[in-house]
């Protein structure tokens, strides 16, 4: 049966973009396979690690966030990382045979060293494509679904992989491949990127009255429409992503056909998203919140799966040691 | 009373250099202090990634030289690193607030990378001096016995403390210090410092005969004394540095006075040399060889200080992990 691994940090609120592409996905293949889906605290700390107080709130919502989105825990294994300490150790292990060049290439670094508010040149930031391949490889996992971003951290685990194999003559690990979300990315509600260094999402936690008002004030439309009685072009216009997204075939089929003879203006077409936004958000903000406040619950289920997590790492690690020929006693 | 922590890497057979200017203060200060006694291993495998082989046989002898140089597993914690996971994470938590740049300026990296014949450009190598922070801290050591070459190493380890208290409003940590040895620096048969790369080593294991040889054939001296009638200058003979090392006071008067007047020959001067050192080699290697005979006797000694070791590193992550609000489920 096929390993599947992913993870998201703790390191804020989840927004929308992270419901349809992760969650959703997480969620339809724990039937797939023996699903492992990882609360990444240890990632967490490369961008806060000044504010380390945020990390264990950021935990337990992320794991309400994860029920809330149907993920099972009978079917899935939900832990954390750092209750995990094989991740730090086959990371370890790993740093001594990765050439640094391999990690100062990773497109993403110098990318996010570039935009990123917070302080990222720490030594650990940049090993962190190695931690993921670590956590990937330590349940021997097949399949990563991975947003697009992650494709080459994908292929430096691959790397990673043969070239342990290759060292240590051993075949301890499968090469890890990586499933892309059938949803297209998210777009902020400023038509980037929705990113919450953006300022441009929409929280899963957002009242309807807050995504009501994110739509209509906030929400980019197409600028050439300048007049309710200027005929819209549906094609280039950001709000119609929303629709194709989270509105019913009917309603994009009217927005699209009313909104280019200016049948429809912007604003009640984007009340139209924020309403359809909002019967997609509601259920799962609500028990999102029911699972919040039994955090008692909440920790049942991260100490099992951080349980179930470690004997899987501890076996893998067993083989690893072997290979690499380091003492058990 | 004061914590004392050194090590040494399982990466090869140990030379005099080792014991008068390591193993000599490590037996000196077990008295002085709780002293842990590490072997290096995963530092072993910055070197030795690609003969992974290689370093649990020189872990065994690694162990039996510390017991022949009078380390004693009643008064010293005689460890192996990778036995005590712990290291792994603190050097994991200490990479993500340690700024590359700190590791990037260690004199002894870039000096490292430009000298050495195997291939150290691994992300791990960079971290190198990250993870003795985590070994040296983790047993909360005051006092680090060491050579000159790691005082920076001392010094960032002092940094990274002072970072984490100041990060995390804490004072886990004492500052740890170096403990220079007395003994200057052992020279090689070259003139250069001994050093398995540059092939110029007396090893604890050579034969009296091997010791003999190196010393009469392989030894510099005073290249201005070509004639055994030239007076030579002692003070500028690598051979009299040998002697201040392993010859009685009445030899070392002696060598001084009839070198200067062509009383003794280099040949007789260097026999003198191999007959000191061996004196002082000979009983070390017996014990060292009578410890290897019985390498089960060497695991369970290794298996008790590293369980105890384990003792005293997992309580000090249960404070770090505290100051760091890591979940402890």
């Amino acid at each position: 049966m096929h390993r599947i691994l992913s993870g998201i940090q703790p390191s804020g609120s989840l927004h929308i973009g992270h419901l349809v592409g992760a969650l959703d996905n997480f969620a339809l293949l724990q039937g797939r396979g023996e699903a492992f889906y990882m609360i990444a605290d240890w990632h967490a700390l490369t961008s806060k690690y000044e504010n380390v107080g945020e990390i264990w709130p950021a935990t337990l919502e992320l794991t309400a966030t994860y029920l809330a989105a149907g993920l099972d825990p009978a079917q899935s294994t939900l832990f954390v990382q750092s209750l995990v300490k094989e991740h730090a150790e086959l990371h370890l292990l790993f740093s001594m045979m990765t050439p640094l060049s391999w990690l100062e290439r990773v497109p993403t670094y110098k990318e996010k060293l570039q935009n990123a508010a917070a302080d990222l040149g720490s030594y650990g930031f940049l090993g962190y494509p190695l931690l993921q391949t670590a956590d990937i490889v330590l349940y021997k996992a097949h399949k990563v679904p991975v947003g697009e971003d992650q494709l080459f951290h994908l292929e430096l685990a691959r790397e990673v992989v043969r070239r342990f194999h290759f060292l240590y003559q051993c075949e301890v690990f499968p090469e890890p491949e990586a499933v892309l979300t059938k949803t297209p990315k998210v777009p902020g509600l400023d038509g980037r990127k929705m990113s919450k260094s953006y300022g441009n999402c929409i929280y899963l936690r957002d009242t309807n009255t807050e995504i009501l008002e994110k739509c209509t004030r906030q929400m980019a439309s197409d600028p050439a429409r300048v007049r309710k009685t200027d005929p819209g072009n549906p094609d280039i216009c950001p709000v119609m992503d929303f629709h194709k997204l989270f509105s019913d075939e009917a309603t994009v089929q009217m927005v699209d056909t009313e909104c280019r003879r200016a049948g429809i203006g912007c604003f009640d077409c984007k009340k139209r998203v924020a309403e359809a936004i909002t019967r997609r958000i509601e259920p799962v903000r609500e028990k999102i919140e029911a699972h919040l406040a039994q955090p008692a619950h909440l920790e049942d289920v991260l100490r099992d799966g951080s349980a179930r997590a470690r004997t899987v790492a501890a076996a893998t690690l067993a083989e690893v040691r072997e290979a690499m020929k380091m003492p058990a006693l």
